[in-house]
């Protein structure tokens, strides 16, 4: 049973990752903090809260960073609707954030925890960044982080850069100089899972409220992903890191030198991963180079079945 | 029948590229303007010159640029060898230079044309960056650039970038910039184009001067991108530009935008292009999607049967 | 009286700037808290306790970032000597560290004053940078900033950029982006405030704790930077920011724009004040362009002075 | 005597350095090569041919590069009006261009000469990196570069950068790693040579063409510098350059390091001089450090009297 801390932005995908992290039983969920991205922190905040409580997922949740390191703001309303989290209507809110700033939460977890803990992070780095340096003793006590951010191909914001590392690439350059086991899940990879309206129809028979969310935001998420980038299945890119810790052989990995490109330039944000070792530095992470796609479905399957029946 | 002049740094697929258009015609060659880049300018020069005599190809060879714009002198001997046409002896060299630098010989040529020229670059772009610089005029007389660089994907010198741009980013901008039709054969596509023992095999059956080059250089080629790419059959980038212009039809083409990444930062010499266009930026080249593989290497048959028989 | 938190990293200079605000009656000094720089932060940490006991100077201090956002951590040896603060042998130390980090003690401290603070900045501006992206709502609980940095004409460390800025160029850039009122000591006035010998003769006939720690440091510091840059007299930066304080009109400033050089080039961390509005950018900081040199030494003298006698 | 090409944007200063140069016996003008920058290369040109059929200077003139290397083209009328050189009425221009481009121009000028030649650059370096781009040869044929340019200090464009450089910082790149004697006149130098009225006044009583050409042209000068950065009298920075020539001691130089910024942020352009060696980079250039400025007017008078009386 792996310890984690899962860090996220909600979101559609963030949501799916929630749910499968909500109730398995390989994952022990200390806590959900959250970071502005996909919307503006108030709203992922709520998103966040509002899943949790209609989910029965009794974990802290704790609000974290409103803006990125250096960059401005920027959210993602396009594909996810201006509340973040569009297509589902939540019953009235009354599970309450934990009282710690996500940062303090993420320090004070780790510290007071015996066991190592992973971080999964699925949104940008700035919260977990923000951890390191103001306690950098908390790198002793993380086991690994799980991300999903970064591509070595193509970008979905600029032709360079993937959108969660692009939010904030300084938080990413500090997680990735800090010498932690990084596990990248990037869109080379998660453009392959892509969220076909068969998919949505297998997930419907499950038939619990867990199910419920996943067609009811499934159906928004394909239909924007459809407007912006043309794709019929939407690529479901954050649940993948949980996937992964469910199952380790999900996805294959290679050990590569990452750098991220904080030049302001037009390829600001990049995630440089020398795969084929061209420069010779130092490797500081490992990098999704593919995926089982039907093994991914079936965790998302068995996941969401695991939430009582309605 | 398309006037062009081929503007090269030979190297092993840079002389596959002149003899497709040594003895075409639907192209009228009008000069060989030679870069450094694959080796030196003396070596590409002499390799240029050695190809030219060889295979009865006559038309004048003007020596270009030693040095980038900018950067400094890089060169690929892993790949092309100390020669920059390692496996093949040339007989003894009579065919002499034009008197003219490569980047004048451009400029009074296409001066002098009635008709619009393409201009053909399988190397570093200086000599027609620095052509554009010296005389504005030249633009007008220009019908299209078809250049072999850039990658939009993974590059194959540093992660983020393509040998060719990489080697002088500031000619591949001012190029890029200056409002004429470019055609981007990128390693996105030339990738696919692997040149297998089998493919060897194949034209080796045509036994003339021309078969016999290609197979000598092929076989030095196949070799070392094996040993430092770890291909089984080399990927044949430069030979594309011309094969394009013998088959309009062989590649597909995006109307895009594309940006160098001049920043000197991690992504230096990055060919962003914007693809799905994120950044509504103006469209200035035609970045290619596709290539139809059967179809190129039949070009390369036909295009070598024309040399005469042994 | 105005109520300040210092945050300093001592440092011979940042010392004197303690001694100003230690027992002056305009100065209500509400903490100070320390960050890496002139020495790291275990070494700067200490000298900070250790002059606050020495002086008797009873206010909370607290340890701070160790490591700038993005950089490496550099500290400035050469200068202030293996402990960062060599030349003077404090007593045994019994003062103890404030329980809390920094950064919070800073958010703590603006939260709970019913009045705006004053943030005294004299070295790296880690600590205020990480406060604000850590909790925003400290800027409007934030009188001004006051801030020894920076440079319009040459640096310090490199041709173009100044120590404290450059030890941290992305803190700078977001305390200069948070729309706070921030004025600037920069280098252009305080390499005018020069430690010649008759004032460290003049200080010494003070003849208290306080004039006996300011001459044993000096005889260092000016040693140090005679060594360095070749200075008679070494500037004596930080203390002008308490000086300002301590009589207002003593540092004539231009409210101009301030952009930090975030670019990773040779220019890197360089503070491109606009003081001739040539961008015709928005104003964020009052740039320092003169100082009245002798009464700087008029109140460092008075301020020295209010120690008791031995 | 020494044998120089003055490459210049004329432009109000550029006009007096040509004054300075055309009758001087110290020098042979072997010729003025005109690039873009105070105005448009067809301005600078027409200004270039007006002046020296004016004052009787009977050298070729060739016209040169129309475009930096990679920035856009940018000029400066707010300080040199709409021609370049407003203030003046010319005769009717008669006198002819040379044919050749003014790259080529220095290219064969130094390939023909026997002796080393020095260069003097008034304007932006576009030429002369053009130059050695093309034929590195003539490196061996340059005694050295004396250029108007950079500034250690505060810009005179943005807060980085000085006009001439940041016009085209490339070019500046090129000409300072080309391993030539460079000697750098910088802002810093020049904003000392003030051109009050009263050395209107002085030179206004010499009383010949040159003179009354001075004075028409000062009177503008003057009164565009005080509108747009408040001089009395304005910075008369090219002359500066001949004047040097014409003695050796007029300036003082440090040799140092000088990296040009090309990081393409808010520092582009700047000429990083590390005059205290902080860096220990190679010394590449003799960079200006003081100027004895009654000896530079003194120069000035003095050549203006070589041109014959009305």
């Amino acid at each position: 049973m792996e310890k984690i801390i899962l860090d996220c932005d909600p979101g559609h995908d963030d949501a799916v990752a929630i749910m499968l992290a909500g109730k398995n039983e390989s994952i022990n969920l200390l806590g959900i903090t959250v970071s502005s991205g996909n919307q503006s922190i108030e709203k992922t905040t709520l998103n966040a809260l509002n899943i949790c409580q209609y989910l029965d997922i009794d974990v802290p949740v704790a609000k974290g960073c409103s803006h990125p390191i250096i960059r401005e703001v920027e959210v993602c309303e396009a594909i996810h609707g201006e509340s973040g989290l569009d297509g589902f209507e939540f019953p009235c809110l009354k599970k309450e954030l934990d009282s710690r700033h996500a940062v303090q939460f993420i320090i004070d977890t780790l510290l007071n925890e015996k066991d190592k803990v992973t971080i999964v992070v699925t949104g940008p780095l700035t919260n977990l960044a923000m951890a390191l340096r103001l306690e950098p003793k908390i790198i002793e006590k993380i086991k690994r982080v799980v991300l999903m951010g970064g591509s070595y191909q193509m970008g979905n914001v600029t032709p360079a850069s993937e959108f969660n590392v692009l939010c904030d690439p300084e938080a990413a350059h500090i997680v990735l100089s800090s010498n932690l086991a990084i596990y990248m899940i990037t869109l080379d990879v998660t453009r392959k899972v892509l969220c076909y309206d068969k998919i949505v129809e297998r997930m419907k028979k499950i038939n619990n409220k867990a199910s419920d969310l996943f067609v009811a935001l499934m159906k928004v998420f394909n239909e924007n992903q459809h407007k912006v980038f043309g794709y019929l299945g939407a690529p479901l890119h954050d649940p993948v890191t949980i996937a992964l810790i469910i199952d380790e052989s999900l996805v294959q990995f290679k050990h590569t030198n990452t750098e991220i490109d904080l030049s302001h330039g037009s390829s600001y944000g990049r995630t440089n991963s020398d795969l084929f070792d061209y420069l010779k530095k130092e490797k500081n992470s490992y990098v999704s180079v593919d995926i089982d796609v039907e093994r991914f479905w079936d965790i998302v399957e068995t996941s969401l079945k695991k939430y009582e029946v309605k």
